[in-house]
């Protein structure tokens, strides 16, 4: 079996070594197949995202990706966001759970946000009408809405989730966000074994600031959902700790969507439980459940011991004592 | 002192009625000028709002309003978003502060939401490509950019506030964040007595989920305002407690943010401290900066006593209990 991996810039290297240090121990056998993308590839290469990273992917189908740096100037567009539309990689998806031993102040958190990946406002389409006036598009398609809301449904059901709640401001944009409402509906026709909610997005964030355990799973929107998963990440604990991964028909990239930290690159002091848990994610999708159940569950134990963790959680260790205690914590 | 009155539907007429017994106790001499919208205006005008209405506004300048429901169907537009454009009140701003008494999980917030109210993608510029292809226009210009960013240090400069957050996505929408970005850095610099600060969206919303005691004054386009200030109002009790209020060049209008709340109108259950909340920014609006400081004393005290309480504030008072406390907490 073999997996991409993308270590990213800054602390990247680090923490997909420490990933990679954990899968092994669950007793996965797989080889890794670097990639390059980030600020290191867009120095030894000229180009922040290589199309042989890209091939690479879609030769192997599943990637694990730590966080990628987009040089700034000459007008490169975000790497996260080309490699998402490079491979068709339409759903996002960000499981948000209450971790033991992490302090928020909100208990029992377990929803799903399932964000669309490739149009609204990402479309990328933009243009000055005169100096002064910008116009930036943001495109609503029958065929992605289908697709996505879809695949929250299929999400919802294959694990075991009772709700989908479908995200919009359709009174005020009536035909771009009554478009994908039409087709939400329409697609939850299709689930009624599963419950179905449509909320406009500003009572979305309300809610999950007071109540965010009334939620399941959510789905909406490129930018909604990029406010979403943040927001979602927050109430948990942030960036540190939650897992990404992202979708296509052919592909999925699995990615700790924190920054690179490159004031801490180096120093061996990084936190690397976000790209543990997405590999954990990836395991899952590639039908070793086992394995990525058993690192779920040594995440959870090495939180609620509170041995050996990294300062931005509250310890005095270093990647390396937190991964030995995530391997030392992996039940058989 | 004439103000203008938009009841407003469902419990609007109550909690209106409410906030006119306090203005009144608290000593200020006005006439209220009644103005219809809302559901009612539709039945009685066969318009939920009517030019005449907009008149009033423009002839008086200020208007107190309560929750104002849109019909559904016909393609009626917001009636909160018309008013907005027809008296181009481009700055919303919502204070959002922990309140005593009130249980959330988070204290001593104290920030303000200005929000810009007037195009973005509230333009309401989309239209059918092809079928299943929507296109909305999110419209940014340099003058309403500069003009928001400008109120919001105004805000600042005259409150006594020490920092003013831009919040963008200039990452992703190059060119209109891009210049919407540009506007702010240039205004930011005009006040160099006040601490300036850009931030992605996202990264926003993460960390008002995880510590928003940092925030100061928060300024933004009008879609990630109008998410951005529900979030902030969940998390210090919700829409029945936080005030609004839309300044234009001209008019400004202060409005209840909660809706009209059908299943309990008229049975004298409503809470209706939002709306008394904002009748006191208009007092200090137009220069009674003394009953309006009066008033909200008053809603603190009110609401740390926590007697004569509505249900939603877990009491088991009425509209009219909690009235009573209001005025009675009112000091000399
Ligand atoms: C880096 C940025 C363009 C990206 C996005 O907005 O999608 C990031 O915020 C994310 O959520 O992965
Ligand atoms: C009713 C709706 C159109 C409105 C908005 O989106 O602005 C509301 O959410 C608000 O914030 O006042």
């Amino acid at each position: 079996m073999k997996f991409v991996m993308i270590e990213g810039d800054g602390i990247g290297p680090e923490v997909t070594r420490a990933a990679c240090e954990i899968v092994k121990a669950a007793g996965v056998r797989n080889e890794w197949v670097p990639a390059a993308a980030g600020l290191g590839a867009a120095e030894q290469f000229g180009e922040p995202l290589p199309d042989e990273t890209l091939e690479t992917i879609r030769r192997h189908r599943v990637a694990l990706k730590g966080p990628c740096t987009t040089p700034v100037g000459k007008g490169y567009r975000s790497i996260n966001v080309r490699l998402r539309q490079g491979l068709d990689l339409y759903a996002s998806v960000r499981p948000v759970k209450t971790l033991p031993g992490v302090k928020v102040p909100y208990t029992d958190v377990d929803l799903i946000v399932v964000r669309e990946n490739t149009e609204g406002l990402y479309a990328g389409l933009e243009h000055v009408v005169v100096p002064g006036v910008v116009e930036s598009l943001r495109v609503i398609t029958k065929n992605a809405a289908e697709r996505i809301v879809r695949y929250a449904f299929e999400f919802a059901r294959q694990h075991g989730r009772r709700r989908v709640t479908f995200c919009h401001k359709a009174d005020v944009m009536r035909l771009s966000d009554g478009l994908f409402l039409d087709c939400a509906r329409a697609v939850a026709d299709e689930f009624p074994f599963i419950q179905f909610e449509e909320k406009p997005i500003d009572n979305v964030c309300l809610e999950l600031a007071m109540d965010p355990t009334r939620f399941d799973v959510l789905v909406m929107e490129n930018l909604f959902g990029d406010v979403v998963s943040d927001l979602c990440a927050g109430l948990v604990g942030g960036l540190g700790v939650v897992p990404g991964a992202n979708f296509g028909a052919r592909c999925a990239v699995f990615e700790a969507v924190h920054g690179s930290a490159p004031d801490i690159a180096g120093k061996g002091l990084a936190n690397p439980i976000a790209v543990v848990r997405s590999a954990a994610m990836m395991l899952d999708h590639v039908g070793e459940r086992d394995a990525g159940a058993r690192i779920e569950a040594s995440v959870a134990k090495t939180l609620q011991r509170g041995i050996g963790l990294t300062r931005d959680l509250g310890g005095d260790g270093t990647t390396a004592t937190i991964t030995r205690e995530l391997i030392a914590n992996l039940t058989a």
